[in-house]
């Protein structure tokens, strides 16, 4: 065997059982293994976007890494966006990306570029295979790196190496390290600071702490105690609806995050870093947390954050069961009509929820009170952009659904963020992957328009119009879904867009409606 | 006036009038001062590879910077596979990547990363901008170290150097430096083994070298001393047609390639470095030349080629004015009929090609024998993918048109990378630039499938197919392309073809040509 037979089954020995790929001429044998190994599935994203995204999606719903195969620097480089929001998001994948045979790079051919500055800033670990015989333990490394803490982990597999023979055992599968004990310390100084707190708490849930069986652990710390349960502006994923216990999301708005925290004395942080404005405005503070605001971590990313809940709580003496506040449907629900509006499709998608699906929102200005109107749906879980790096909705929803191919996942996605991985939706297509993809098609960067008159310019002349509007021409999303091969149509009034949207619910495979608002 | 104001007037000040876009909230500071300069064409792309490949396209055609402006780590990231391109074709690019407020990145909000460790790769120049008094000096010492020797370079502007005030003076436009007196020790060391030299001598033409003026130099010496005269593999751009002096280009298969070469005993280098192998291969050669071959290096990239190229020929003695053969359009044209081919596409596109046509070709594999056409064609330019990272084709045909509206520009596209910067026709469409779009709709990676038998692949099974073929579902350009705003048609004959490429040269504006082969 070669050392591509050696890197598929070391991946395959520990359950990497998919791999979202774009290859290049220097993976052909990477290639040629994956080829050997139909037990691994392959799936082409037309861009490298799509694949790293896709990866991201099928990561937040599995906890488990995908690999991705990636084509040398140029072919990492157009993956880094969706590989930037994979890192905020916290969540393990494993980069293979192929390089030119070791003694090819001296000679600096059109190919070649520095691999290791491109994948640093997103990667938490990079590793440069250094032969064949290398190979299972780079690659057990890069599993290992992956998983604990969860991570984005780039692996560089030169072309000699994945050619080169070895005689490498079968591998085995890792163990997976247990989770560090619960720090008590922490435990108490937290239930001290919520006990003895004359003001607010706010405990903010993310990551593992942000899924069902927390949120009911962190309810009932809130319901004894007055805490208010917080979520984050840019969630990776959250269990909700159903009569879940939800938590409160920090908005995106600078002022409207500084409000909604001004009165917190304590944060308590459980899997999140402390909360920051998105970007930095004159005149407006970084940090969101008031002055004085006293911040504790009582676990981070990669620790036991259940467990450290439930040590909390019963530290401070809560019972598990006593009846926690649940968001439910709204008794007099509206029926928008006419005119299409974003908040007309965020009132119609959130009461259509279908059981257990999967939103995947990248509405950005568009989807703005989906959230807020959907905590009372039926069960779902809501991933977001983590990272801002738009065009992440599309592969989310791509590697959501290839995830969990029994749940309906959809997609609120901003036209001018779509656009930027439109491909996807080939590969949702070539998949039948049950996707519904919803364009917010208002024909323009609106945030862009927003932030605008936030900075104080005065009017929008000539060229800023041109760099923020999409009209002249608006895309045509149906044409272009159509091409891909994806079935669409357009909803240009409320009750087109609740038909279209109930029938494309029934129907499986996927659809994209372009709600033009 | 703001440091953005500062920004722009330098770029002004030093003629970069075009600034290919996408930007972000950290930029909307420079985008307001954009907007208050109606003298800078602001050109937006719908992710930020158009805008780099269009930048490159542009730069190739005038021998000037563009700006781009780019939102950060990730807008960086998503335009990088088109620096690598062209920091290949060594042209001049300034890109300004926003950034947080200096005071803001310690706080790691979502979208903070290393954009040094990113841009570098790509750029010979990288600076951060430290405040907005800064921003005049960084602005000039960037467009030196764009212009000389050309190349990208890398201008990062955090928010709070854009919205700073500053007191500057109004820029002046820097002066050029001259290019430094060619070296006649090197003039004579390769006019010596030109003259005395038993065996063949080729000379490899890049950069101003392979435009007309240039290969006439180079032609007159050709003719008298008996030597060949080569192009580069990957064309930034080559003058030709027209009874224009010609050149061999080295070919992209490593047994073509390593066969011109061989009965090579001198090969001089004029702005080009030493051709080597695109990918290594088990068992090949990386270097080009044959072991034994003597590489003099006449000028590099950025030195005066021209210069050199004239100095050589007086050196030996060689009259500018003695006929020259040069390529003639075939007088026996063939016409296709029938079933449509690759090769049949060239012949037509080659005999039907307008007066000074601007030829982009990705055709990859379809297009590989149009270059040996057209040498007899009309007088043109000839563009090619320089760094091997696809999705070039789309977005340097749209720089190449705004460069120069008065040329018909023809894009032979690959199909597989067309659809990695497809958005790209948006641009097109919404600045109504001149483009002809041929699509090679062969659908599949089809150097994969070539380089996987070179590899020793047997036959391809579920997984290297599903990662080789685009069909299931093919795309349908034509829907795509409207969808975009490009009308676009379908042929699927050589009659077709014909009538379809003919009326698309009639029309002025982008329309694309759905080759199915």
């Amino acid at each position: 065997m070669n050392g591509a037979d050696s890197l598929c089954d070391t991946l395959l020995a520990n359950d990497v059982r998919v791999c979202f790929a774009n290859p290049g001429t220097s993976e052909m044998h990477f290639v040629a293994a994956l080829d050997r190994k139909p037990e691994m599935r392959c799936i082409l994203g037309l861009s490298e976007g799509v694949v790293t995204g896709a990866a991201d999606g099928y990561a937040r719903m599995t906890d488990r890494p995908a690999a991705t195969l990636l084509h040398t620097g140029p072919g990492l480089a157009n993956g880094l966006a969706n590989l930037h929001n994979a890192r905020r998001a916290r969540i393990p994948m494993i980069n293979i990306v192929g390089d030119h045979a070791s003694y090819h790079l001296s000679l600096d051919a059109p190919l070649t570029s520095d691999i290791e500055s491109l994948a640093a800033p997103m990667s938490k670990w990079v590793h440069r295979i250094r032969s064949a015989e290398d190979i299972a333990g780079a690659t057990e490394a890069a599993y290992r790196a992956a998983m604990s803490p969860p991570g984005v982990v780039t692996l560089i597999l030169p072309a000699d190496a994945a050619w080169g023979d070895v005689s490498a055992e079968p591998p085995e599968r890792l163990s997976h390290p247990a989770l560090a004990a619960v720090n008590m310390d922490t435990v108490r100084e937290v239930a001290h600071a919520i006990r003895d707190t004359p003001g607010e708490v706010g405990i903010l849930l993310a990551g593992r702490a942000a899924r069902a069986d927390c949120l009911e652990v962190a309810g009932a710390i809130a319901a004894a105690h007055d805490v208010r349960l917080l979520g984050e502006m840019q969630l990776a994923r959250m269990e909700r609806g159903g009569g879940r216990v939800s938590a409160t999301r920090i908005p995106y708005a600078i002022d409207s995050a500084l409000e909604l925290l001004a009165d917190i004395d304590v944060l308590v942080l459980a899997g999140a870093p402390e909360p920051v404005a998105f970007f930095a405005y004159p005149g407006k503070p970084g940090r969101l947390v008031r002055k004085g605001c006293k911040v504790l971590t009582l676990a981070s990313h990669g620790e036991d954050l259940k467990g450290a809940l439930e040590a909390l709580r019963d530290e401070l003496g809560v019972r598990p069961h006593q009846p926690l506040s649940r968001p439910t449907p709204s008794g007099d629900s509206i029926v928008p009509f006419g005119h299409l509006t974003e908040d007309a499709i965020a009132v119609m998608v959130a009461s259509a929820l279908p059981d257990n699906a999967i939103i995947c929102d990248e509405g950005v200005t568009s989807a703005r009170r989906l959230f807020e109107l959907s905590s009372g749906s039926a069960p779902h879980d809501y991933l977001m952009n983590t990272g801002g790096s738009i065009g992440c909705g599309i592969p989310l929803a791509t590697g959501a659904a290839i995830a969990c191919p029994d749940r309906k996942v959809i997609n609120l996605q901003a036209d001018g963020s779509g656009m930027y991985t439109v491909q996807g939706l080939w590969t949702q297509a070539r998949e039948n992957l049950d996707v519904v993809t919803v364009i917010f098609a208002n024909r323009a960067y609106a945030v862009l328009h927003g932030e605008m008159r936030r900075v104080g310019a005065n009017g929008i002349g000539e060229n800023a119009r041109r760099m923020m509007d999409l009209d002249h021409p608006a895309w045509d999303w149906v044409s272009v879904a159509k091409g891909m091969g994806v079935d669409a149509a357009g909803a240009y009034s409320c009750e087109q867009f609740a038909d279209l949207f109930q029938s494309a619910l029934r129907r499986r495979g996927p659809f994209l409606i372009e709600a033009v608002i």
